[in-house]
């Protein structure tokens, strides 16, 4: 799986205009362009490595002449030590583009890290764990990217490829079976209907209007127990609302199908990487 | 201090065409043009509201007829429970805006609390709270503004504007001495000179070439107390690299003039902000 | 349902850029600015108004002072010689416009009165008409948007919300069944997996994989209605392939539940509209 | 005669973020990075090939790794069954691009077919065949490039390269002789009036005023010849309105110079080409 | 006669974010948003105004609030000490917009007024005087619109809209009469053609083919008496190569018919205006 | 020293896009695009050469297939008659490029002209010449990196990297102490406070509170003598205002640290270079 090359490029090439504007006041004044050195990207904690392909192309779009070799791709798990890249030609590139480059692969990383501490906690049950559209401006496809990479499964991208239907919209049409109707008469045929519900009367309403999938509020683990029973496999079940590391295991042990959090976009803890230029 | 408003709504059009592509499929399919609806948003924990006049610009481009008051400007403190915008006006509007306004004011809101905190931890207290070059790509006006919010200060704003002398810059002429002179010769005069020192000694030999500001690198904090006795205000100091919640008031009360922090930008925890839409 | 704003702006304006390159050598040497004059649009055939809301835009955006009032808003059915919209005032934003605003609303007011033809012509059966991804560069949102107006469905908007698998995929996991398993193990809870099937040997395999939609590619009106009753409902039947107005009725008399029409919006015979000027 | 590079790779780049989004969740999910296919085009229909360079270049921009051999250039004919041209290389990246490349490749290709049938439906006469400023937005100079690729020439390219009088300027200065006046002291030395008649009252008032070009609007063929002879090769005659590839011979009967279509780029029947993937 | 809005401000958000970046560290830091002052434009010499409209518009994208009233539009003559435009309203938008309106304006006013001198110093002879291609990246319809505004005419703007011979070009066809025959086969009927000669045999020559326009490359005033004889008005005649003010009324006197003028473009003195800020 | 690749090639695209707009009618119609030629540029005037990289880099985007040479890199000094580079092959690249190459490589190698003979008159003393952000739109890191090429230096790039408080910033806090007090609460560590002053009990004001920058706004030579010698290099000191080539030497003299000029970028000179194209 690969993001569209010009999506990544616009990315990177407004990254590196913030960044360096015109010119490197130091190094472009002090480094000259013949100068080469070797450099490393170093692991300083344990994680999954994301978006080092993106990394090397900053290096080419900031200058090039740099022979980037990738040690650990998109997906690898490393250890606090461990070697993930190793550079070696122009050091002007290299001391310009790094910056950049370990923005976004920190990043990228600590979202496919993040995400993949909860895959591996729920191991074994039935759920799936997704990100929701609480993205940040410009970043929603590098960020669910990462998702899949920490082995999480993307929640649906924009608002005009699956349905879901909240209480304003539902209020709007004076409760879900009128809503469910209207709606089912005007989308496509690959767009699924997903609706909220607060209460088990309303995913039993919902269930009755065959939609494909159902969100449990902020629902408790009992009540979710008991909406798993009800629904016995005629709808898919997202759990949605305050699920952390922490409750994730036993959120996932109620049977529900999808677990959602948006804190795997939201809320990024970078994932720490380090660039070593040897001299 | 305002963001120039034509930057502001690039990010918001990148933004909402990521979150609608070309239509909201729910909204645009089931709420009349004409429905109208009162809304506001509540803050779910305490901090310092940032970015919510840019949460007001979003409903104007996703399709305006909303009146949007807001309650608590950029920088206020706000409490759990506080309300901090009334909004009122077209629902089709408030629904198709609502995920994008609120992943930007959510994200700079948690930026200018987490730089508050820190602000407030070294109040009393000679140094001042930076952010650093480890923003979002795309974001980094957007971030740096949210830093100033919440009453820290910016950092350089590119490679341009600044000179850094790291250790790769410092190899390259054979000595802190040769770069700094190097480097004077070429610069312009608005352009300051920081250099990275990690030992005492390169402290003493940057004092010697006059520069503006010294980065203390991961320096401990009874190495940076002897610094800025050296130092007796003939440079700026800079504390960087391993600074906390936990340690800042410590590092402060080493007498350094300036905290840089990373995390305040790379690992933002999103500030919890609810809308609500009244039926 | 509007398209979202800041998406048409930019193709109004790059349709201007192409039109008017930076003057209209005519009339900006001639026309005095303070000029005023009346006109019209006015249908030169049956069919179904599409896009008036974007020509009124092109207007504001080449030089605005003229009051726009539409008569037919998008989705009304309209013979020729009925007045579509009326204008009033700059003479000069009038005919520097006119060309722009026509050919968008041209355009999109053919495929929806194609669109509309083939959808009357199935009336009473169980199919809807869809479009399908063949649209012309840059013009996808217009095209679909136009598609719905002409009471048609949208079938998936790109390559990443809903999955299709056709031989070549097929081929590479050595089956349909392998290749469905496969897939669903990857993507999310919100993506509807549709088969490309050229037999109902096919089909058989694909309904015992659950898939949501089949593709039944080029098939005749015979085998299409046996898969019709093979499929008993356990999957949306997608007919694909040489459908034109001529036999659209035919296939949708098999039973199928979507037919979808490459020509809508790659063929498209633009609806012909003049703008009078009144002296 | 070649497009613009940067001009075609953004049209390029726009379709394919229109169509894959950020990732293609079929063949991404399931066609290993390293598998290899044959395919190739094949003509389905007669008529004339156009844009298969920038067909070629969609593989590059989408992900490479694709060795593209043209057998038919821009301008051949091919009849159906002919093979167009051959690719070797990346399954993914054939499977990616297949349909942005078509979608470009077939509605080019419709527009030189039309265009030819045009240019040799009046081989013998003095009329050559245009292109109107009837295109669609963002695609006018691919669709002018298709017109000439086709045999025909290009109408002006946009307001500002010539001059065109409608009856709208030329009410506004009291008559054809003012206008014309009036305009020559300001347009550059390199700018063309052409005038749009009515009568041949209004045909001989423009050739009073040595106007280069005059349109014959929407004249029968019996006054054409009349306008034909009265001119005497003083001015180039443009027929206008209501031509058909039946009435286009009889039209270009009359001796007039000039034969414009708005239907070879608004009304655009694709050519069908198909893209077969070899196993 | 008005650019079009789009592309004036793509112009001016472009100039905005160079030279703000993101804030105007000193004004957005010390002025009150709700501070209002009084402001004028006056011009420190004699000269033509140009770009009083995109002045005034760039207050209105920097941030707005200020009453602009123009009191010399476009195309004014005014003298030293004259007032070309009062402001009013917020003194923080009249701060951060100064510099950017300014820099426009006095390119634009520069351009108008050194048009203004040579179209005077032709006066009462046949020529007209006109720019060329040699403009500034970015800049070339600001520059052309420019020269009009001085009474200047504009040359073609770019290479697809009138034909140009020069000597490698008629080179590649063994004269001026294959190539001139060779490109009347394939342009459009809007296109003149313009030969380029050294020679008054080539002047003959090009005669012979009745090319519409040749341009008189380098030639004395001697040979240019000569050509404007032989020429007999059969073709336009343009003088082109180190024309200044000092010469042009010479050259102008042998009967040439336009005059083109790299300078005007290529070499702009600013005219200066100053904005004056009261207290 | 090397400008942004992307930062460039927006430039040249844009550029190109202009010039081209989507054919050269003459080339693209007369030359075969297997012709190749032979081409170099020449020197027509004493000056520095600046711009060449992207010269050449213009080639590759209008079309490639050109060995382009480079003699005189930028920042060489060359004399009437030397040959800047030399080019071989494709002739319809060299034709179609050839004037957006020249307007870019004439107008930076003006500026770094003019700033070469500023530096060259205050050699030996303490001045350095600056630009200002007095620069075209679009264009200023092309300008000021040619300053830099011609030996200057470069003033702040815009308004947020350096902060300068003129007479309205001042009067807004009624005094320079109070706003430079203001200021340094707000502003980062890394920015410098240059204060405009127009006497000397100003600029004792300005000493006071230990700004780093104080410019002398129009002062006579003798007044800028009595501020030297007030400052005692406790400030730079920087003369603004009037500088010609004419007075530079006698304002350098005064011993001021800076001399900054408008006309380096608002008022620029093309360098005269020449395309010979060899048949």
């Amino acid at each position: 799986m690969k993001l569209l090359q010009c999506y990544v490029d616009d990315i990177i090439k407004t990254a590196l205009l913030e960044d360096i504007n015109y010119i490197d006041v130091s190094a472009d004044n002090l480094i000259p362009e013949e100068l080469k050195s070797s450099a490393y990207y170093v692991a300083k904690d344990s994680g999954i490595v994301c978006g080092i392909e993106i990394a090397k192309r900053v290096f080419e779009l900031v200058g090039g002449g740099v022979d980037f070799r990738i040690l650990k791709k998109d997906g690898c798990e490393v250890q606090n030590g461990d070697i993930i890249a190793e550079m070696e030609g122009s050091t002007l590139t290299l001391l310009k583009g790094e910056r950049t480059a370990l923005n976004i692969l920190q990043h990228m990383s600590g979202i496919a890290t993040a995400t993949n501490k909860c895959v591996k906690l729920v191991k074994g049950t039935n759920a799936s764990v997704t990100d929701t559209r609480k993205t940040l401006p410009g970043l929603r496809a590098l960020q669910k990217y990462a998702v899949t990479v920490g082995g999480g499964k993307n929640h649906r991208f924009n608002l005009s490829d699956a349905a879901m239907l909240k209480d304003n919209h539902i209020d709007a049409f004076g409760g879900i079976t009128p809503a469910v109707r209207a709606l089912r008469e005007k989308i496509g045929h690959t767009v699924k209907i997903e609706v909220e519900v607060r209460t088990l009367d309303e995913l039993r309403e919902a269930l009755e209007n065959h939609v494909e999938i159902i969100m449990l509020d902020n629902m408790s683990c009992d009540t979710m127990r008991e909406a798993v029973e009800i629904t016995a496999k005629k709808a898919l079940l997202e759990a949605s609302g305050n699920v952390t590391e922490k409750n994730i295991r036993e959120v996932a042990e109620t049977g529900v199908d999808i677990i959602s959090l948006g804190a795997l976009t939201h809320s990024v803890k970078c994932f720490d990487i380090s660039m070593k230029i040897k001299k």
